[in-house]
């Protein structure tokens, strides 16, 4: 096969076979291929799209470059769930265990944030002592003992992604939606649960900036994953706002928590439900409905804070933080911004209070950045609340920034009160 | 500025601004810029084109990444002439001396053959001791005594348009018009001559398969070739067929000293005569009809065969092959081909009868080949003529092929009779 022919064909809108998808992948992995070709084809992708046909082929391709888990020795069915990424999104922290309490298994391998998103491996470690690499066995076992673990990702699974996602980034071809399906499906299908829910967020911190772009990258991944025999659902949910009220990686642990111990109800409640119950139903646990109020009562009794306890002891970690959330990371300083005109405050934008958690420490700008556990931002108000003039409408937390004049300055341009 | 951005604009229909694609030629040249991003911005440019004021830019910021000639002691006006390539295109070697022996100066730059199509150089060597690579003092010395002289290209004119030009082979994003239209004119500006012809081919054997396309190539290098304040006019030909009969180095050699002779009328005759006429037009020597006139005494009178003859000899090559044909390289072996039926020729594809000139080794497969001078094809008959079963259709000659069954093969595919 000819690697400019394969390109001509996508740049001609001719639909490629499954065998010269499959080659491409996998002789562009071993380094047979040059970028420079490939990012030809990817601009090409960008511009005409691929079919549903050749999405799958490609994802399929991707997943088989590297190892897929063997998740056999699991007691059960098992659900994974992937969130397309956002701001202030802890729900993986609540639903894995407020799932396993309710009888499925959620083995779960995630990665570190870059940029305005937060990544669940972060989060993780701003609890002291949580071991986010450990060795296949040792998580298999903590999934089997609380029906729950996350750990980072394995460094054998999807390679080609790897090499793909880098060159993406680097040559202006990120968004096509064939092209994040199967950078997406390619790492679930390789972990290889039984039952797999998507999160596909739309708005301003999100990938996808509007909810129809959104529906149909929902729309590819469920049927991807249809096609590699998966049970898979996808959920398409708003991200112009935050994701509760707390941003930055012990400060949403401290809110998960909060959420676990049934002391929070709110937005973000009633999404974790939702999310978990479809997770249920799609392990065949019961009806919609059914399932929801299985996962209320897994809150309410308590249970499913338990799990969290008992997993991140079994990880090393300081598993009293599910009594006693002053145990996490603090920060060493804090600057309350206060309304200057009351009130309704009609936009909270994801991005740009990212982009503000960024300059506080709590992310990377670069792979390279290391991360201030404690930095981040609670927000004492909704969108839709109203204020006063001089009410506190958030506060920004910080151990490696004093000053917070630019965190503010950017702040002020997300948050818009009429 | 960040290539990235630059990718993403032209993926989006973004105009860029002249600083922009200054910036991304001259970092691209010099090595600044990745192979792999300049490779999807091309992909992008394939798809989404540019704009003419984009295209000019290119073309410019291209034009100068290298040496412009500089032309000014050349006597007069000086006028350029440009073929999009095509098989059996000789038309350089009689229109440089016609259009000299009525009084403009015509100094040239060529290229090799690669692939179906073959080049002026090429050809030129096909004299013996003809010398294609000359100090440029030389060059021009010649021109201003003979009016003509076709040199090889030199190393330092448009880096950026060969380092382009190999990615763009390599990466599968050599058909679009705004690129081609770049490649061509930044080279022919960085020649520099006051007017420039260009001929742009359509059909089997040409870039462009259509006669809009050609159009289109046509009307935007005569754009950019005004924007760039030269006299400039294209002429859109057809390569469906060859031009003239003969296909091949020394072959191609014959037939134009044939038609400078006066032994030779027909269509390749009434192109020349167009053609030279529309390069005195542009040098405002008269209308059209005043110029083909001109023309048409300058083959009749001998004044051109005696400019080819004078402008061979200051090159160091036999200029006696201008009296004598048959002392330009003779092949070893020849095979005719008969008409295995009676009826009318309908069809004689350009490609493919190219393609079996380079099996006959009259090409290049790749740019390192070495070239069989003596090989090609003599067409016995030419387009729409009546053919008897039994009749001579063509010969094949070559000095390096001995068994011709499989260039016979392929030809039988090039030529239909009805």
């Amino acid at each position: 096969m000819n690697c400019c022919d394969i390109i001509n064909k996508t740049k001609r809108n001719i639909k490629l076979s499954s065998d010269e998808i499959k080659w491409l992948v996998t002789e562009y992995t071993v380094g047979n291929i040059p970028d420079y070709q490939i990012s030809a084809w990817l601009m090409a992708v960008c511009l005409n799209s691929l079919t549903d046909e050749e999405t799958f082929q490609l994802t399929d391709s991707m997943m088989k470059s590297g190892d897929i888990l063997d998740l056999s020795s699991i007691n059960g069915i098992t659900v994974d769930k992937h969130s397309t990424g956002g701001v202030g999104d802890k729900t993986s922290l609540i639903i894995g265990p407020v799932a396993a309490a309710c009888g499925v298994y959620v083995p779960k391998m995630s990665g570190r944030g870059l940029g305005h998103t937060g990544g669940t491996i972060d989060k993780l470690e701003s609890i002291t002592g949580y071991r986010t690499e450990l060795p296949f066995d040792e998580f298999i076992s903590i999934v089997n003992k609380t029906g729950f673990s996350i750990v980072s990702q394995s460094g054998h699974l999807c390679p080609a992604d790897k090499k793909l996602y880098a060159l993406r980034n680097a040559s202006g071809t990120v968004d096509s939606i064939p092209l994040i399906c199967a950078s997406i499906m390619s790492k679930k299908l390789a972990m290889n649960a039984d039952c797999i829910l998507l999160d596909v967020k739309y708005g301003s911190g999100a990938f996808m900036k509007t909810k129809a772009d959104a529906q149909k990258l929902a729309d590819i991944m469920t049927a991807v994953g249809g096609m590699s025999g998966k049970k898979c659902s996808a959920m398409v949910t708003d991200m112009n706002v935050p994701l509760g009220r707390n941003i930055g990686n012990a400060l949403e642990v401290k809110e998960a928590v909060e959420i676990l111990q049934g002391k929070k109800k709110g937005s973000l409640y009633e999404l974790c439900i939702e999310l978990s119950a479809e997770m249920l139903r799609l392990a065949d646990k019961g009806t919609t409905e059914e399932c929801a109020e299985m996962c209320r009562n897994a809150v309410s009794s308590g249970k499913a804070l338990e799990i969290l306890a008992e997993t991140i002891s079994l990880h090393g970690g300081d598993f009293k933080i599910t009594e006693d959330v002053s145990r996490l990371a603090q920060p060493l300083y804090s600057h309350t911004v206060y309304a200057d005109k009351s009130g309704k405050i009609n936009k909270m934008d994801s991005e740009e209070i990212g982009m503000t958690s960024l300059i506080l420490g709590a992310g990377r700008a670069t792979k390279a950045d290391s991360v201030d556990m404690s930095a981040g931002i609670v927000l004492e108000k909704e969108i839709n609340d109203t204020v006063e003039k001089g009410e506190p409408l958030l506060t920004l937390y910080s151990s490696t920034v004093s000053d917070f004049s630019s965190a503010e300055q950017r702040i002020l341009n997300a948050v818009k009160i009429e």
